[in-house]
């Protein structure tokens, strides 16, 4: 894997560059369409692609335990299981098994954890990961961390950082296949210093890329981006900084303009299957009566395939009748909207005009939002 | 609407031929997806043509119901609405009332029901079902029909047809737009005479094309082939005949060479979201274990999109897990096996071999019956 960066703006850390991969590039700042369990959920890859993806994400955990790791190798390995020919990164399923709350319990050795699915028992360290990931075939794997809730003590976001560091290190040396990149993930919870602290402790180790964890999950806003802003500077210019699982339409914008490259959320996805559409004014719930006889479309500015060809009351009476058809054609849209904005953020990047750009984009969505509310 | 005969078998009543449309033509026999809510399930309108459908078929009870004609009529009428440029034809809405059991009553005026979706009251008579089909804009509408149940009395039978004469003479009159062809029914129970006193009272009143109704429904096969050899031998050339909601390739294959041109059903559809795919071969079913590390496709003599991208292995993976991928690409294949068999159907009346074709598909089906049984 390689990085190279393209433009940098010269009023903040935005930049713009190219990821290379086994499977072929990626232009950034990227967002990665998550495929959870082998699929972008209602799509198929070509529709994926069509949309302007040129990554997905696949989550270890649920691949993991179905339909397996080894399957999936047997069957050629997740691009060709999946049928997606372009860069997948895996996480490392440590997010998941957090998530788990209750059901899991962690030691230095690993992840103890009882399955979602069936309640059976199992086990992740930092090397399975890496094995269960090398065995996906991903262009991009990640190691293993440990993800703290908000809020956290000091003490308890040390330890975590201290532990993601020792995890991370034992990732890199249990790699096998190197042309699988690997990324490291600072943690530090919502304490800049520590943040600092532990990305020079995964700087020291070296990887091919740095990953920001264990943000965006509670913390008010400014304190996703004071943590951004104390870390970014110390990140090397010519490796990826992908913030993991963020966000909403705004946070992409706030984050690049901190320097992150890669981001990936449910989000779009799942707020389709919801019948919440974004655009870049009000948010549209479709199934509410005022779509009912709206002959227009989601919004009239998208180029999406949903938007040229489907009008509001189409789409309000699938989603009312329960149609299949309406997690397609919504989550075409959300995606595109997403995808649309990041090829918008390059652009404004590469032409040297990213603070302005960045300014009008948040006012217009401010102002959308005033509207909706009257 | 106008329907030529292009070829016919020396041997048997099979026939192959054309019907034009003001959105397109037919070639004959024809299978029509079902649309039961203004969405083929799982597809867009574009992968449904691509599969080869040349005509869908779209159910007045749902749509009169939700989201309701008149609106589906300001939103420019059924093709706009949902994107599907092709010819449409729509049913009655009788099936379906009849199949609400007893939340109906049928008087010579029309059908007084209860709607599925919330219990309101509602009236179909013969000049409204032609009003509705009318705001929908289909190409081809059909006459309002008493059906019954099997088993029924002769004297059953012989109400239910007379009935469905008077019903067809008055939508025949209250019809108002004469670019959408119209359809009668033909009923009759499984009483051969009655069939062809049915087709007689119809062909009186004259239609632009004949369907056959009330067939399929508990009935043995030999009695559906034995009313339908009754039947078709009365009705014109120049018009095409139609099987209401029938049935299995077995059906089609048999139904044709008693010379029907244009079909409907839902069970490719139906049985693709239950992971039930049709190949030559066996039934697959795609949920059981022996598909779990298959890494062939559905059917290696399949040409469509699911086969030729996806192995059985992935396509159960997705079905365990109940994405929402698992319906579209299910649907794909089934449906693309059941329109493939349409284009080998006329292509061997096209070339005078439909007598042998007819032999050897259902002896293969049969042979694979046992080697499933086996």
């Amino acid at each position: 894997m390689d990085f190279t960066q393209i433009a940098k703006d010269p009023h903040c850390g935005a930049r713009t560059g190219k990821i290379a991969t086994p499977h072929g590039e990626v232009a950034t700042p990227a967002f990665m369409p998550v495929g959870t369990q082998g699929t972008v959920k209602a799509l198929t890859p070509e529709q994926v692609r069509a949309l302007g993806a040129e990554i997905i994400l696949g989550n270890t955990y649920h691949l993991y335990l179905r339909p397996g790791h080894r399957l999936i190798a047997a069957q050629g390995g997740l691009h060709r299981f999946m049928n997606w020919q372009g860069p997948i990164l895996t996480d490392s399923g440590g997010f998941q098994i957090y998530s788990l709350g209750t059901l899991r319990t962690i030691t230095d050795e690993g992840v103890d954890f009882q399955s979602h699915i069936d309640g059976s028992s199992h086990f992740l360290s930092p090397e399975s990961t890496v094995e269960i990931q090398e065995a996906l075939g991903s262009d991009i794997m990640m190691c293993l961390d440990e993800c703290i809730p908000y809020p956290a003590t000091r003490d308890e976001a040390e330890a975590a950082l201290g532990r993601t560091a020792r995890w991370a290190a034992r990732c890199k040396s249990s790699r096998r296949n190197h042309s699988q990149a690997l990324f490291g993930i600072i943690q530090g919870g919502v304490y800049p210093d520590l943040r600092r602290l532990s990305a020079e402790s995964l700087l020291e180790i070296g990887f091919d890329g740095y990953a920001l964890g264990g943000l965006s999950v509670g913390e008010p806003k400014e304190l996703m981006l004071e943590n951004l802003a104390a870390t970014t500077p110390l990140l090397p210019e010519n490796r990826p900084r992908y913030l993991m699982g963020v966000g909403t339409p705004e946070d992409l914008v706030d984050c690049v303009y901190h320097g992150i490259d890669m981001f990936d959320c449910v989000m779009p996805t799942r707020s389709a299957r919801n019948g919440l559409l974004f655009t870049n004014g009000e948010k549209v719930v479709i199934k509410n009566a005022r779509n009912r006889e709206d002959g227009s479309p989601i919004d009239s500015a998208c180029d999406c395939y949903t938007c040229l060809n489907y009008s509001r009351a189409y789409l309000r009476h699938l989603y009312v009748a329960g149609e299949i058809l309406a997690m397609v054609l919504n989550t075409i849209h959300n995606l595109r909207y997403y995808l649309r904005l990041m090829e918008r953020i390059r652009e404004a990047v590469r032409e040297g005009r990213y603070w302005d750009f960045r300014k009008r984009f948040l006012k217009e969505r401010k102002d959308a939002e005033v509207i909706g509310l009257e």
